[in-house]
């Protein structure tokens, strides 16, 4: 019987405004690091390290501990809160960006507590790579390392991001992001580009299109859930991340087998995520809800032999 | 055991100039029916008609009558064949048309020989909707009618297309024509609404991000074949169409069960298709290779419950 390992989760905390077609958000709870460490607490205890300003409310902090998120290293800091604002239109796989304002993350160095540097398990949610490689030099021996990244690092930062891709298991990017690092029309070549370039794994997020996970033995497809409305994208890409990390710590196996359920696990809370604005559907989903939903997946995807 | 069905399929039968990022052909033997009819005839023995004009080779005409193609339907008459110029730049989702010349098919009447009449298989390949309801018209009591259609019908023959949705078990489409054709952004609405049209289950076909079906009593999700190049994505579709109607009628069972199986022989037929210009990879194919893609599908999709 495998044992439930930590996950350590380093990444942003942020103010989102939000529009989309169906509706908007003020001032929401937001971030990567925040969406994937609710995300990934529905499996195992997280360790979240960000920073926030001192206009970030208990209620929030309050949330976060409540779902078994460990907030020692979470900074606070003199000064705002990181803040976004954007919007999604007819394509939601395709945010707007309408404002970014730093705040405490622009002078945000992770410094992670000592409890935290035996981590096995850890994602870097998408922040600037030269933060990913602090973490990474803080983290004694990871079983499992994982990134995730964005279009602007790599138009802005891609030595240092090819120097974080050397150093860690697996790799998260997004199709269009994919064809942009490798400068391929074919998602196919580009993860293999991307694995040679240090990952063991590459995972490429399609939004309503699903999932793709290359490894050293196979190629594995999901699809997504089939939401009659996405209400709110934002946070997908990261709540499956988190889903995805969260089920393997709490399962502390790294086999493909195992691998192919996690990214099940993340799409099946991505699914429940954008049914709603900011934190909300998460905020009451239970992993019953999780694993009900985890078995529809199995109906979508069966056919039998020939 | 079930009994093979011949499979009676009506379309296009053309000379395609295609060009792509990795070549190009010209008067290559092309059209929705030839496609179509050569996938299927992987399983079952089909009956073809459409209209050539005098400059259609015999050398065409015997490499479909050796795939076990009944010819009988297909008329011959005086002028030149259908014509269609095209090209594929980065996204091969997106054919751009540079020329089309209907010739011998603006006079096109199908007139099905009376041994065709007593189909029970039929697929209706995407050709102007008025000709679809001539077709649906002759046969006298088909098990599954399935129609194929493009966004130019949508536009041009909106009531016409809506006849033939009430009169077919099966509708395809792709996702931009299923979005356009009900007027939302969520392919899963559009579905849900086209099914209310009549068809009692519709497959929307994604290209590179694979093929949905919807029925009555489930939703199916099955990716595509990850192929490092598509070399020429020129009747995918229909060979895809094609692969599934020759399943369906090789087998006789229109089970949800067996529908899922040939949603994957279509993938998996039109896989191989866009490895090279026109018909070259599916005149050396072989149901031995069919057998074997297939299978690798199943390992592509598979994954453990919790």
């Amino acid at each position: 019987m495998s044992t439930s390992e930590p996950l350590l989760i380093v990444g942003s905390v942020a103010f989102d405004n939000v529009k989309t077609p169906l509706g908007e958000v003020n001032e929401a709870l937001g971030g990567a690091a925040v969406y994937s460490s609710v995300a990934a607490s529905f499996f195992t205890p997280v360790n979240l390290v960000g920073v926030v300003g001192e206009d970030f409310p208990e209620e929030h902090v309050g949330f976060l501990a409540a779902r078994g998120i460990d907030l020692t290293g979470l900074q606070r800091v003199a000064g705002k809160t990181f803040r976004w604002s954007g919007y999604y239109e007819y394509d939601l796989n395709q945010a707007h960006t309408l404002d970014t304002q730093l705040n405490v993350f622009a002078s945000f160095s992770p410094n992670l507590p000592d409890s935290y540097r035996d981590a096995r398990y850890v994602f870097l949610a998408n922040i600037d790579p030269v933060l990913q490689l602090q973490v990474l030099d803080q983290v004694k021996s990871p079983k499992l390392a994982v990134c995730d990244t964005m279009n602007y690092w790599i138009e802005t930062r891609k030595p240092e991001l090819i120097e974080v891709l050397k150093r860690v298991d697996i790799a998260f990017m997004n199709d269009a992001e994919a064809r942009q690092l490798c400068g391929t029309s074919s998602v196919i070549k580009a993860a293999r580009q991307i694995r040679e370039l240090g990952p063991r794994c590459v995972v490429v997020k399609k939004g309503e299109h699903g999932a793709m996970l290359f490894t050293d033995h196979s190629f594995f497809s999901a699809p997504s859930y089939p939401l009659d409305e996405v209400v709110d994208p934002t946070g997908a890409g990261d709540s499956f991340a988190g889903g995805f990390m969260g089920y393997l710590a709490s399962t502390n196996d790294v086999s493909d087998a195992n691998l192919r359920k996690a990214i099940v696990c993340g799409s099946t809370v991505a699914s429940f995520n954008v049914e709603d604005f900011s934190l909300r559907r998460m905020s009451k989903l239970t992993l019953d809800d999780i694993s009900k939903r985890y078995d529809e997946f199995r109906t979508i995807c069966y056919f039998e032999g020939l």
